[in-house]
């Protein structure tokens, strides 16, 4: 499911510093008192479901493996079913982790919102950067 | 200008804690290495707008007036013109402030903008309400 959608995440979020201009979609889904998905939680499972362990995604976003693991327990509190289980062996030996049929959902739509966001606000977008300083 | 739009981010934000399950797009707009529109800002710009006053959108959103104060310089600084002025007198007296045109226009368009994410996503926020527990 994941890769037939080519808009990543990652990709939009470490092109920032090279955008003098830019808008992001930062959709924030709450969950009673909780978020249940925002950009950093978003990430975080993108960056799983490419290393495959939740350590090198965790390296790779300057967090605490503690820190990482707290948001996916967040996550898979909120949602029906876990979006993240831990796997014996895992791609590097020493455990893994994947994303699991309703966690690659979730991320789908996740990103695909971003998308849509994006999309829908272009033109009000050309706008706002016209007065926006040079 | 502000008046024909009656989506407004307070309303949006103040109604949080009465829903389950909720999506907030919260676009920020980045200029540079600053974010020169987010949710903060549009909200202190729209207390601002409303109650022509720094130091009375300042206590509407628990930040002291020097927060409000350097938020609003930020934005007077990443934009082609400032977005906010200030003024004697002022309705309660001893000064006042307000949007000017472009600040005005700068508020419009972020709102608007958030409006069109909303619906834009509606369809693929439904599948993802399913996801969430209830």
């Amino acid at each position: 499911m994941w890769a037939s959608h080519s808009w990543s995440l990652i990709h939009c979020l470490s092109s920032k510093p090279n955008l003098k201009k830019q808008v992001l979609p930062r959709l924030r889904i709450g969950s009673g008192d909780e978020v249940a998905i925002g950009p950093g939680k978003a990430e975080l499972l993108e960056r799983v479901l490419r290393s495959g362990s939740i350590s090198e995604a965790a390296r790779q976003m300057n967090m605490s493996y503690m820190r990482a693991w707290t948001l996916i327990r967040t996550m898979n509190r909120c949602f029906r079913k876990p979006v993240v289980v831990t796997t014996r062996g895992g791609r590097m030996g020493g455990g893994g982790a994947e994303l699991t049929e309703i966690g690659q959902k979730v991320l789908t739509l996740y990103v695909r919102m971003n998308a849509e966001c994006l999309s829908a606000i272009r033109s009000d977008w050309r706008q706002l950067q016209r007065l926006l300083r040079a």
